[in-house]
């Protein structure tokens, strides 16, 4: 039986960097994932190629996979649908590759319900973790301010729960240096890695 | 508070190359985390120097630093003692840096019940993962040969539970990198991580 991929799943806060972090993931040589390419009724951009940064589709072909149950996950945003089609994502997984996603964190809530065993990465703004330094030590700003920045560092720490890593992204190569290092890790789990020398043991001969 | 280092713990079967992977990761210039010399009753050999490769100490010493609880964990092999310094590794790791330990299965045991939630990895010969294939493929091999075989690869396989990850040491240079990428990843592991961010939380103003 050929061993399943490893779904990856990259999300976090927005404006936290996801799409950059990525890119500059899939721009390195040695990167052994696929990337699952989102599906979209937004209109393409100048320069976006269709199955390349998204998969360009009107809102009635996505509202009939929807129907179909074709889609993993799926959000609106302003009026448009985002979704990751489900159908790459289990052949890849199927053919023993990790497949890498980049959604919001609706989406991943999604993910998370159908893939439990995923390997759920949350990236963080630096400001998160500056935050606390920065309410203590510099106390110039306004209560109103820092009213504002404590709800949205409490609503950002509380979707953190879902996940199993968290990444700081306060340099974009930092941050992609520590993902791929939680991919090799995952890896080597134990728990995910034991069950194929247990079989070894049941050999037959 | 100073957050508390990671305790990282390689271990695995008599000769699966332990101190050689061990080794190779000190000689890195990027490693972050300090090598916790172990104490031997052994007498040194030609160019070991006491504080360095070991600490060197007479059978009467060491068994009075096991009285007194100063050792964290240890065991005798073929009439020595040998053995990990507690007050090294509680003061480091008090500091906030991450301490690595090179020890024996028996001694992880040991380590395992005093610091539950340290990092164990468990170091495997890649002859373990081959071990299947060998005896499907090959056929060659008598009955004898393989039942051998397939005792130690169980006693091996059954000790694995214990840790947390593990590593195939089919190369030298592979295994370093996948301990290194799992140091990484368990800094960002979202249980360790968590409790800081949910700390600013806390923050009175």
């Amino acid at each position: 039986m050929q061993e399943k991929g490893l779904l990856i799943v990259l999300s976090g806060p927005s404006g936290v960097g996801k799409g950059t972090v990525r890119k500059e993931i899939f721009s390195q040589p040695d990167i052994a994932f696929e990337y699952s390419i989102s599906m979209t009724t937004r209109p393409p951009r100048a320069g976006e190629v269709d199955g390349v940064d998204y998969f360009f589709k009107t809102r009635e072909e996505f509202e009939e996979l929807i129907k179909q149950g074709k889609l993993l996950e799926y959000a609106e945003f302003v009026g448009n649908y985002y979704g990751t089609p489900i159908d790459y994502v289990e052949e890849t997984l199927n053919a023993g590759k990790d497949v890498f996603l980049e959604i919001e964190v609706q989406g991943a809530r999604q993910v998370r319900e159908k893939f439990p065993d995923g390997l759920f990465i949350f990236l963080v703004p630096p400001s998160l973790s500056e935050l606390k330094n920065r309410i203590v030590t510099r106390g110039t700003e306004t209560e109103e301010v820092i009213n504002n920045r404590m709800t949205v560092a409490r609503e950002e720490i509380e979707m953190m729960s879902l996940y199993d890593y968290v990444v700081e992204n306060d340099r974009v190569e930092l941050a992609v240096e520590r993902i791929k290092a939680i991919v090799i890790a995952e890896h080597c789990r134990r728990e995910r890695v034991e069950y194929r020398y247990k079989k070894m043991l049941e050999v037959e001969y």
